[in-house]
């Protein structure tokens, strides 16, 4: 298989890394599309959403499928920008990329679209080269997915965020926090998270919650954070 | 060693089955204190913040070091309740205890205070036959643990009880979300929380997050989350 990767950001360099050895792969700057391989079996995109349009609109005449690997992105991205091409898709890895981070890639859950049957497993043979976890998905299911993703990884490693800094600001070190956050994880892979909730909101104990915002006084922002979730919470 | 252990919840129902081979435990009901062992070495209070004040003005005269288990409470609470003891002191495990989930009991740090420097080490023996995640903290630093466990836990698993419910809205498992989830975890264990940020909201992908709340839009709290976090995360 010979495939073009556009976008050298995390997504994109993680790409490449986990199809060097399986595929033919050629890089490509999305500033510099013209040293991309015109006779590629599949064009990956993978540059932020807001750039799609971009890449598109200088997009040199290329064989293959052109596919994008966005999860909010709508397949028809192709038709607003005029790529009136019958062999688009969507390739959407749900993972958090951090480059340099290495990553176990049989891990990461792809999830494709295509506008024809053939180029669904087309792309579901690339994706198989990197994982086992492939799974189709619209538009419309990309996007719930990506947001579930959003709360569940970006969200919670904000949260990680805002603990590592509060506890710094305490003289305490984060990663003292890590037996504890392996077992929430560890957890919700047996009992639902609904079940699983545990600390002073679910308890309704509003002694502790007060005694904490108190202690949150001098962050509004962590405070602000601090009763909203404990306001949904408590439901 | 002789132990009560006063309170059947969830951390109290742990702790007597992390001991009850390693120590003489007797198991309290806080309602009816008369059955507790007068002449322990240690008796712990294990209930709810709100309770330990309850559950003091009952006790009866016992022997040995009485501790609570809170994150939050200082250790003056004794006082506060007329305990007029030297022999108090805090064992707090830092860990989401759910009834009938099993644990890893030796991933528990204890963080420990005591009124004098004997007891404090006969807490730590204590502790140590838990887990060798053993530290000495005062009140102001507990608390400030406390709130990052809070906040790396409790918040977390609503997060991840958030995603559950809107997949399920979507016709989509939670489970699909773990491998996603068990990257993010584990990264904070090579880089900083700070550095491992990825998604919309960091890369300040305004269009992605916009089409994220439209999605959202029929659900106020959802919404009111995800707005607060991504601003909090672009900082």
């Amino acid at each position: 298989m010979r495939i073009n990767i556009i976008g050298r950001g995390n997504v994109g360099s993680h790409l490449v890394e986990a199809l060097q050895d399986k595929a033919e792969v050629t890089m490509v700057n999305p500033h510099a599309p013209q040293t991309l391989d015109t006779d590629a079996d599949i064009t990956l995109i993978a540059v932020s959403d807001a750039a799609i349009g971009e890449v598109l609109a200088q997009l040199p005449p290329v064989a293959g499928i052109v596919a994008h690997a966005s999860g909010t992105t709508d397949m028809s991205v192709f038709d607003d920008f005029g790529i009136n091409r019958d062999r688009v898709g969507v390739f959407y890895p749900m993972q958090t990329f951090t480059k340099g981070k290495e990553l176990c890639y049989e891990k990461i859950p792809f999830f494709l679209e295509a506008k024809n049957k053939a180029d669904l497993e087309e792309l579901r043979e690339l994706a198989r080269k990197i994982s086992p976890l492939v799974y189709d998905a619209d538009s419309e299911r990309r996007r719930a997915l990506h947001i579930a993703a959003v709360m569940s990884c970006n969200f919670v490693n904000h949260l990680f965020a805002m603990s590592e800094q509060w506890l710094q600001e305490n003289g305490l070190d984060f990663k003292i926090m890590l037996p504890l956050i392996e077992e929430t994880v560890q957890k919700i892979s047996e009992i639902s998270p609904k079940q699983a909730q545990t600390g002073p909101a679910v308890r309704k104990d509003y002694e502790t919650m007060q005694r904490h915002e108190q202690a949150l006084a001098a962050h509004p922002e962590m405070l602000e954070i601090y009763r909203l979730m404990s306001k949904s919470i408590m439901g």
